[in-house]
């Protein structure tokens, strides 16, 4: 691992929601993060399907990583707000949340960023957000 | 129980999600419904305050179903799209996601909220929503 | 006037888009903003309706300055992003942009706000905003 | 002009607002619409760059049209909500909303965005939107 991704991975294994929810790391690269859950029925709606709650968690911290890639050793990324558009239901095996940095500020950072629903190798956009991270020195 | 707090009471608790978080509710009045939930580690981020996008799930519940609360039996609640601010750390022994209609159409529904994080018997808004909900027949 | 009433009022009068739409200030006092529209066929959208665009554009400005009335003399106020929904088609007479301080921190704040369209001394709530403002030291 | 590039500018004309700004249709394609406008400083903001609501204005027109061409003859596009981030001063000559469409829904759609500030040849961006609107029959 590069030293980004040894400060985003060390953050992201920090993170106990993170955890909870069943969700991994599964890319860092420079101005853009994946985080990958499984689907299961411990993070559902009422229908069974994933709750928006859960999409928007794991879009959050994979935007807020994304922007933390943009920063020198020593910066945190605090969310300061997010928006986020349910635009299909969230029904799937697995669910990828994809976040890319779109203009780093040395202060402010948006993140734009989206989730996919996957059955078997296809996918469907479920979730698109944009989101306004911090840089803020330790 | 009357009649809309079987109807939201009934939809919480299939809501796995809430389950997984710790929360209950804690009010469900006409245009207006309270979630709590206790701080845990397992709710938490990387410096364990509590998610933001915890903080985000049970608003977002709370809005939704404050929102439901508007609606005739037989409807349901989806959310079509949120925006939080994340205004302060969400640290405090147990937040209280208050969620109220802002403004009520046949088909859409505005909803506004904020959290309120508590230490003993004082509380500080941590964060601040607004939401679109829809309206949808089962 | 008082020394926030005229730091706002010397901001407003220089923002030529307010001439433009044909806005004044009606409300300076702490935390709070007005701003004040009548109707013309020059601000609106393609059903003669006030165009969505000039709602935002006095929500805007009136959550910017009621974020300025919680600034210290030297400071000044952009707007970082905002967010609104709009709830009815704006169709009135005259529409008040009604803009108030939800949470101010030293460097970010958040306003809240909403449009009032009034039909004689009537009013129905037009369009609801979220926004998060910068303090910026000139 | 094919019939979606009919549709939209017949609308397009129809909004005195984009008149009052000194905007222009400059692409209506499948999926995408830019309006452009040139400085001026009956556009602008106290310190004479171009306004946020301006930016708004220009750049929600821009979402609702690209969300336009994709619904059949007869149907119009209300915004329901939108969300900018205001990312660097409005500094240059002109300047280019350009709106996408993201996914559309028979009822709702959501469109992302962006405000080119053109220097010469050269631009920056300047402001970013995602916006849901709505599919509504005449």
């Amino acid at each position: 691992m590069n030293d980004i991704q040894k400060r985003v991975t060390a953050s992201f294994n920090a993170q106990g929601l993170m955890t909870t929810l069943g969700a991994t790391l599964s890319l860092v690269a420079d101005g853009e993060v994946h985080i990958e859950v499984p689907y299961s029925p411990h993070i559902s709606q009422q229908h069974g399907f994933m709750h928006g709650g859960a999409v928007g968690s794991i879009l959050d911290s994979a935007c807020g990583y994304a922007a933390m890639t943009k920063t020198p050793a020593g910066s945190e990324i605090v969310s300061v707000e997010f928006k986020i558009n349910f635009v299909r239901p969230a029904i799937g095996d697995r669910f990828v949340a994809v976040g890319k940095v779109q203009t780093a500020g040395k202060l402010l950072l948006v993140s734009a960023g989206e989730v996919r629903a996957y059955t078997g190798n296809d996918y469907k956009i479920v979730a698109l957000m944009q989101a306004t991270m911090m840089n803020v020195q330790k």
